[in-house]
């Protein structure tokens, strides 16, 4: 390194996707002024999308916008590939295809990267290609280059993250309000915070998605998408706000990679509604903004908030990923840069959710008689489950109401007490059972 | 880029400086084993300290503790001086030598960063060096990376940050405790979160020397240390703690750069305490936890959460910066990296205090006389100083004590009012005007 002006290097690229996240890039890079300097060198050079019928909320030179995308991706004039689609295909082949030409790729796809995040990296090393994913997680929160970057020499404990904002506007409403889970869905859909179709948000595998990408950079392993338990919140009911309220937790949907051991052997990967203590740093989270806590050693508890989607905070997760892949390039490096390539390592040890070790709350509806307390005593000590609290809070329709917060216990050995618990003849049902934080 | 085999290179290290976060860095490094594999290609090559006779707590092998700094940093076989020493001098002449041998330079140093970052940057880029920063603000928090590289796409419109933890303990103990300032600061320092000579933290110097870093990044140019307003919270009373709780805020010591009309042309930057909303991202950062929240478009809100200081965190942030530096010389780049290097612009134009628009509370005690609040609001409505609130709280000594928040007004203006509300016979005294946010 001698000098530091830099060779003018105009970059082009080419973008799969004119949707919300798409235009959002698009706008970002034709509005450079007062932003970093080296935006200006970066060429939309092709735009392919479904139908060139659509309006759309940009303009365009004629002849960037293509339906061609096999052409797009081939084309040798294509620096970087920003693939801004979603879905698995054609979004696994495009990207394949152009990583065989030998283009870069920025993605915000994290249903492609859980799924098939290896194949990608695999073909990425083997092509000497960058492929950059900042937009796959958390929206506009910087958290992937932190996790490769900023934090590297740190060894990971855990990562705990509100990263699904439609669910937790959903329950930030239902705290709030006191209104049902189907009642704030609907609302949410009629905002725009929830899909028509909700499944992938409110039963938990958009997170579910998201932290397996999370939990592959802080433990340096690959990720089996079908062994993260995975947990929604449909089940959860204002009742059971309202009793975590009054002893001090707020219900969040919680996404969390923890490292069993502390020796990177056994990774816990899962995504459940969490009762989470008041004065933990992810309980006050609310609405659409999404905060991603990670625990190191040394650096102790660090945290990332901010909006999690949008199309702007999208747009400036997907643009840096540009800018830092073109500014990376511009040394004309000799060798690739090893904290920014992608990792492919051997697969974690997924610990199976029997095997976790937490905290439990459990919420009994049992006849109002004074023997209960006992029987539930005897059948969680038969399983070695240690209680922390147990409080009968009311009588809900001639049912009393009884509410326990276990100690750490094995989740097995909970399961085990609470099925022989669900045949005493004075216990009507076992309306909620929820995981509770730290465990 | 051909192939993703990395030559193994050996960077040896000159560490300046075995006090707290020197000795951190150090265990860091001699404990490689579960974190980044780069690492264990770093060795340390020398370690310069003031006195040889002072017990260490790690062990080094012999002959790599010096006294001789000066040789130290010229030693041709060191390829990155990390300057952990503190205070301006010898710090700064030691880094322009080392810089001027062709060395990179890993600084926590905050206090020379402000006030002579322009000298160090300059001969930085002369010799084309890289000067890496990241534990100079905010301790384990990536602030700086994510500033340069994740966030580079944005216009920055604010930085807010609590970015001393010294001043956000005692604040937050007084407001749980209900304790006096000195009180606490006199707790704080025998519990070691306070310094013996509490200056630089609690009138708010560090802050403003944290928070001129920051602004020169997010804003592009640099910052005359000597036009950062800066007020500390010496003043601040249980009284103004409580009446703040009761009308929906936190009092906390914040670091503010703004820019003033989202062009870049006139910055403020300044340190003070404010009354923070409750519901507000910054409110629940308590304790010597630090937060900066960025605000820059399109991105939205994005908050940093983490541990503002001790020698885990500050190791964490040096290392990394160390390990950053390392993997991007691997790269062999015949180019200095756009978005490391060290930007040196011209100044910023520094918005005077007094042209700041902002809300403010006021405190005042005066006679219980109906007439008070015609006079107060007649001085106000001379400099066109719109009232939000006017409460009478209650009676003090025999004095009534009055609470006033403003709508946002030039400070310039508020303070004239207040000079001739001083002058009214009615008022006996105004202990207390503090600025509230947002503005």
């Amino acid at each position: 390194m001698v000098k530091l002006t830099v060779k003018v290097v105009g970059i082009k690229l080419g973008i799969l996707g004119l949707g919300t996240v798409g235009t959002g890039v698009v706008q970002l890079l034709q509005d450079a002024v007062g932003r970093h300097p080296l935006l200006a060198e970066i060429e939309i050079y092709r735009v392919g999308v479904r139908s060139l019928a659509k309006d759309r909320a940009v303009s365009l030179p004629p002849g960037i916008i293509t339906t061609d995308l096999i052409s797009l991706v081939k084309d040798p004039e294509i620096d970087i590939i920003v693939e801004v689609m979603g879905a698995i295909e054609p979004a696994f082949s495009l990207i394949l295809t152009a990583i065989a030409q030998g283009k870069h790729i920025v993605t915000a796809n994290k249903a492609l990267l859980s799924r098939f995040g290896s194949e990608i990296f695999t073909a990425a090393n083997k092509a000497g290609v960058y492929v950059m994913l900042e937009a796959s997680v958390g929206g506009g929160i910087p958290i992937i280059q932190p996790l490769k970057q900023s934090l590297s020499v740190n060894r990971i404990h855990s990562l705990t993250g509100i990263i699904n904002g439609t669910t937790n506007y959903i329950l930030t409403q239902m705290q709030t309000e006191g209104s049902d889970f189907s009642q704030v869905l609907t609302d949410a859909q009629r905002l725009g915070y929830a899909e028509s179709d909700p499944t992938a948000d409110v039963d938990g595998l958009d997170a579910a998605d998201k932290i397996a990408i999370l939990a592959s950079l802080a433990f340096g392993g690959q990720i089996n998408l079908s062994e993260v338990y995975c947990e929604g919140i449909r089940q959860i009911s204002p009742t059971d706000i309202a009793y975590a309220t009054k002893l001090g937790f707020v219900i969040k949907l919680l996404a969390i990679a923890k490292d069993q051991n502390n020796d990177s052997n056994q990774i816990s990967v899962r995504v459940h509604p969490t009762l989470v203590p008041q004065s933990h740093p992810l309980a006050n989270i609310n609405g659409v903004y999404n905060a991603i806590l990670v625990e190191g050693e040394p650096v102790g508890q660090v945290m990332f908030f901010g909006p999690g989607a949008g199309a702007g905070a999208t747009a400036s997760a997907v643009t840096s990923d540009i800018l830092n892949l073109v500014a990376t390039l511009k040394t004309h490096p000799a060798q690739p840069h090893p904290l920014i390539t992608c990792q492919n390592q051997p697969y974690c040890q997924i610990t199976p959710i029997g095997m976790l070790v937490t905290r439990f709350y459990a919420r009994f509806l049992s006849q109002d008689n004074p023997g209960v307390m006992g029987k539930l005593g005897t059948c969680f000590g038969k399983q070695g489950v240690s209680l922390e609290s147990v409080v009968q809070i009311g009588i809900h329709q001639e049912l009393a109401e009884i509410i326990v917060i276990t100690h750490n216990v094995q989740e097995s050995d909970f399961r085990a007490a609470l099925a022989e618990i669900e045949t005493l003849a004075e216990i009507h049902s076992i309306p909620s059972v929820l995981r509770v934080l730290p465990d």
